[in-house]
């Protein structure tokens, strides 16, 4: 599945960011594994992380500097190839020593270098790898297309391309830059799966107006897709707003107008990561309707999306229907069947739990698709939910199946 | 996968009861699909339901059928090949119509009749074709080994074999037969996973003893197995008691050795489920220990059995604790990583939360063999839970993607 993708010449760059990537060696395959960005002085933040209660080690530090430094970052260390997850002490300590040695270089506090990682679990980070390259990250960093995209590309994994997505929005005389660069692809080969995410943009604004605009624009995008509904222990989600281009973030009517920006590019970025998951044939756009709430929407979109038996018709484009009515009854909302319908494309297949008569032919072609829309109505309210899931195939078996030692 | 099969020699045929089958013409393959059993007058019974909010009708009638009898049950009609679900009225009228005409052949009330169905969803249920069979699978029952596994082989729908367990209990000169009936096989292909469970002994009970005990086994047994984690809208379990050996579970030191017997004898047959799952290669015995409850313990081994991280590892015989350790995390149990090991077989090879030298040919092995354990230790309580699942091969996908239309 290849979604559209930003050219190098579309990108906006924001104001007050440099960027770098370099091989350290971590992956085995040799390709770039490290990736580096400087944020201007007095650059703010805000971050989401994973949910999971297992959480590696450079969230631990990435969360207890944030709160030390009140929402400061100056500087980002990703590597690829090593999650640097369930490795105890020495974990966190070779975290910390990047950043330390990092900060040194940079002549800037060990907590504002911001750190992740991404890739196997279990395995001693090799730092001094990593050390031995910032030197090199930190004299060709640059504020140019090329460099962004050699970050997007270090940070992949199984991903099969880097994806990026940025606006501009014109202000009057001022314009405010929006970019992200994020990785994700189901999982990492051969052990789990992780999304990292950065938006940088050139806006001011306090931590705390961060805060509010990234927890919103990720309800709304990254936690409403699933390719496989494993949760990683290395998720993150990292907003910088670097205030070069002069304009607040104070005013209701531009925080409203840089708040829609920032779901677009998340929106993006999400699109994206499910598209390239793991062995996928089909992208399913879910449309949960007539629920009571919009948490009730996403418990069904969830249950729907984490069928087996669902995702599994999918990828044999079969109008199975009954599946989907199943999941729907089985998601843990005290739902009705007599009062649900259930659309493929435009077309409607189930009417108030029942079978419908409509073209199967019609909808096998609609589900051949490398996208479209279930719609499915629970005739219970007024709220809904967008959900972006997959289908299931041999392929992302097989990917996941290979022996890892 | 094979597990072990009870020979037919070996079957304690419960005093009683006599079954037979027939060939109806609801499956296309042209193989048996309906199943007939006859109860003596007095039996008593309970059952399980599907908790899925989508019933299929024959669960709607069978609940009321139990409802307004208080519980007592004089035969059986079970088809395959057609769940009658999202059926609508005229299912509910089928089903009803096929129990009426039955009772009428044998002299009973239609309540007294126990319907039950399996296959694919939303496709009328061709009364027509079961009740022209009533009088001959009336005529041909017996009380006999061969048509007891007829009747269990016509109830099968991707099973690969018949499913049977049985047990006799010697209470000094008396004796007690249990007989146990179920198929199930990760979902009906082309729709919908069903777990249809029938067991009968001539020990005599009151309708709410029955109840208790089949509840309390249920738990253990059925509710503690996943193929793919998905509920079905026809699931069934019908325990039926005709009291003929006129042996009581009034007393509680037979009623004890009873439910020893019934769980004995459900766990033979989920195991025989489990692993005749589609396209599985490797059963998992899943051993929570150290929760702070029973349902904790149960909560962490849903969250690695629906897995597919997990699951797929396992199809490659990975030693990949990474995964199993994350699914833990992300489970909703309030657990410390720092707390957690894991067991592959006897061998450690996380040791809290941390990665512990383990021999990797020895897990490989361990891991290739068609049964084995894997145990977790939260470290938080002394409640446990066993829980039977299985890895998700290549193979069940393509089982579950074929276009069914």
């Amino acid at each position: 599945m290849r979604s559209q993708e930003q050219s190098l010449s579309t990108i906006h760059l924001p104001r007050g960011f440099q960027f770098s990537a370099a091989k350290a060696g971590i992956k085995v395959s040799g390709r770039p594994d490290l990736a580096f960005a400087e944020a201007a002085p007095g650059t703010t933040a805000a971050a989401l992380f994973t949910k999971n209660r297992v959480v590696a080690a450079p969230l631990q530090a990435g969360r207890k500097f944030l709160a030390k430094t009140g929402g400061r970052v100056r500087a980002l260390i990703v590597n690829s190839g090593n999650a640097n997850c369930a490795t105890g002490p020495a974990g966190l300590e070779a975290c910390q020593r990047i950043c330390r040695e990092g900060a040194d270089l940079l002549k800037i506090r060990t907590e504002e270098v911001f750190p992740s990682s991404t890739g196997i679990i279990g395995v001693p980070l090799p730092a001094n790898k990593i050390v031995a390259k910032l030197p090199g990250l930190i004299a060709e960093r640059s504020a140019s297309g090329p460099a962004v995209l050699q970050f997007a590309e270090a940070i992949m994994t199984t991903d099969t391309r880097p994806k990026l997505a940025s606006e501009r929005l014109g202000l009057g005389n001022a314009e405010v830059n929006l970019l992200g660069l994020a990785k994700g692809s189901g999982m990492i080969h051969p052990q789990l799966a992780t999304m990292l995410v950065y938006l940088f943009t050139d806006a001011a604004a306090e931590p705390a107006t961060l805060r509010r605009l990234l927890r919103s624009a990720g309800d709304q995008t990254f936690n409403c897709i699933s390719v496989d509904g494993d949760t990683s222990t290395n998720d993150t989600v990292l907003l910088l707003a670097s205030g070069q281009s002069g304009v607040s973030l104070q005013s209701t009517k531009v925080r409203d107008k840089f708040a829609a920006a920032l779901v677009n590019v998340c929106r993006s970025l999400a699109e994206q990561i499910v598209s390239d998951g793991e062995g996928v044939q089909h992208v399913i756009r879910l449309q949960i309707e007539q629920a009571r709430s919009r948490q009730e929407a996403l418990l069904v979109a969830r249950a729907i999306a984490h069928s087996l038996l669902v995702k599994t018709a999918w990828a044999g484009a079969d109008p199975n229907w009954g599946r989907i009515l199943a999941a729907v009854g089985a998601a843990g909302a005290t739902v009705n069947p007599d009062h649900i319908h259930i659309y493929i494309g435009n077309q409607l297949v189930c009417r108030r739990g029942l079978s419908y008569t409509f073209d199967q032919g019609k909808a096998h072609a609609e589900m051949s698709k490398s996208l479209y829309d279930i719609r499915v109505q629970l005739g219970r309210g007024r709220a809904s939910a967008a959900f972006l899931t997959t289908d299931l195939t041999s392929e992302y078996v097989r990917i996941n199946a290979d022996y890892s030692t």
